[in-house]
């Protein structure tokens, strides 16, 4: 089955200690798509300038990604962010935002998209989400948020959060959101805010997911050379994402587990080089070589000491 | 077979942002002997002074302890440490060390604990540590260390890990002591060092093993309510060594697997109260039950995703 992602298509201008580039094809919906796109067809509804040209488009169309949800506003320049990474990449310091086309943005749906069963809401103004959510027939929805909109506009990111059934944050967000320092705690308040599933991504540590008296955690992947991290989360939630949408799973444990190491498997690949570029020369074998890293990195005898 | 571990037994004075507590027996020869004793008989090599009372030897004669290495200093004082935890229990500040009978501490070991076959030097100055691997001939030594000595005594501590078999450090102790921000990177410079197998704690997020070419990852147990993370370290390795000495394993990765899992089931309960309280009332039972939630929380499915 498909998958509909609403996000910016964005440029991105991204600082490491050890390299620095302008003008990278980047946003959540991009990260998203292309992740997911492995998996499963996947559609964009997002909106970008006069700057996003031919070139940047065949990028999307390489990967079978349908356009037809994009909005190209005359004139108008696509979304932009600037950002630095400290030395050990765990810091991130944003250095300018231009939300350009974005900041009126009013996503339309589509009759055709309207019955794509699986939606991720990239992370965006909750009462934007929430819209999309309404437009929406899809039967399992996913979202992202972050700091700003859990500070700045807490109340109608309670009333989005109502209507979803996977919340995708890291933990630093989840604390923030719960107003509660332990992440075991703050997932149960989390979880009483409507959402039937969390999943907190913890960077190099790996990610965990919460449901109603289930607990599942993995490791990040070991990596030895980190080029950017940006688009982690949202490669990430593509994985997770199009691994249930290819096999029409809904939120039962077994799936959702199974989508978590193919997200870790997704983001662990983004880092490796700036940009989209690792994902879009990654292949299928890639991805199951990975997976099964993952089992093996996790596997222990489950067999008891006998005292 | 059985353990030998050489450290502090202290008193500590502890405050967390919910709670302070005066006078606690602790130490990391005390936290790991007791976390050990529920796989396998353990003696300690250590120093006190005339404060520690019958009632504190009878802590570790109920666990069957062995202190006849503990040497008692006729008109000293007991190593003592006050410190302090953030609201998230992830940052520790130490308010105040006293070394007292400890400063001059020089272990002797006895002719019957030299052939005890697992051998834990428990953090202190690398050239104590040395010095007591020297008079030992354990088949299997593991050792801790910390921030001071990396960067106080750097040579003597290579020098000491030149001649252990496993370190148990935590995260923050790998990147300074391979001067790397990437851990992974960081392991593989450690393993150059001396020891064939290095596992690094990381507090919430779990452990991870590192060795030639291997890699194993653990998520830290999810706890709700955390009392005193204080000796949540010397626990993971009594449990790790005491499960390896109880089977008599080598450095082979299902042990070692297994061991981890052990460290972190004990070090999952030191935390639930203050002190070495919860594990003094803690039943094989309890262990092994937790042993079980680590297999069901890790758990995944190992068929692949065919594409």
């Amino acid at each position: 089955m498909s998958i509909l992602v609403v996000g910016t298509v964005a440029f991105d201008h991204v600082k490491t200690p050890f390299d620095e580039r302008a003008e990278v094809l980047a946003g959540a919906a991009t990260y998203f798509s292309i992740a997911a796109s492995f998996f499963t067809p996947v559609s964009i509804v997002g909106v970008v300038g006069d700057d996003f040209t031919a070139e940047h488009e065949r990028v999307f169309n390489a990967r079978g990604i349908d356009l037809s949800g994009l909005e190209r506003r005359a004139g108008g320049k696509t979304f932009r962010w600037t950002g630095e990474y400290g030395y050990d990449f765990n810091t991130r310091t944003t250095l300018d935002t231009q939300l350009n086309v974005f900041a009126d943005f009013q996503p339309r749906i589509s009759a055709a998209q309207q019955d794509i069963p699986y939606l991720f809401l990239g992370n965006a103004h909750p009462s934007l989400q929430r819209d999309v959510r309404r437009q929406s027939r899809a039967r399992l929805t996913a979202m992202d948020t972050m700091d700003f909109w859990i500070q700045g506009t807490p109340d109608e990111l309670r009333e989005t959060l109502q209507c979803v059934d996977v919340l995708i944050i890291n933990d630093e967000e989840a604390r923030q959101l719960a107003r509660d320092p332990n992440v075991i705690r703050a997932a149960k308040a989390i979880l009483a805010m409507g959402p039937k599933r969390l999943i907190v991504k913890r960077g190099e540590y790996g990610a965990t997911l919460f449901g109603a008296g289930s607990f599942f955690a993995i490791p990040g992947f070991p990596q030895e050379s980190v080029a950017d991290p940006t688009g982690a989360g949202d490669t990430f939630a593509g994985g997770v994402l199009g691994y249930l949408a290819a096999t029409g799973s809904g939120l039962d444990e077994e799936s959702l587990r199974k989508a978590m190491i193919y997200g870790s498997v997704m983001a662990s690949f983004t880092i490796e080089a700036f940009g989209t570029e690792r994902l879009l020369a990654l292949t299928r074998d890639e991805i199951n070589d990975r997976y099964r890293q993952f089992k093996s990195m996790t596997y222990f005898d489950s067999i008891e000491h006998s005292f």
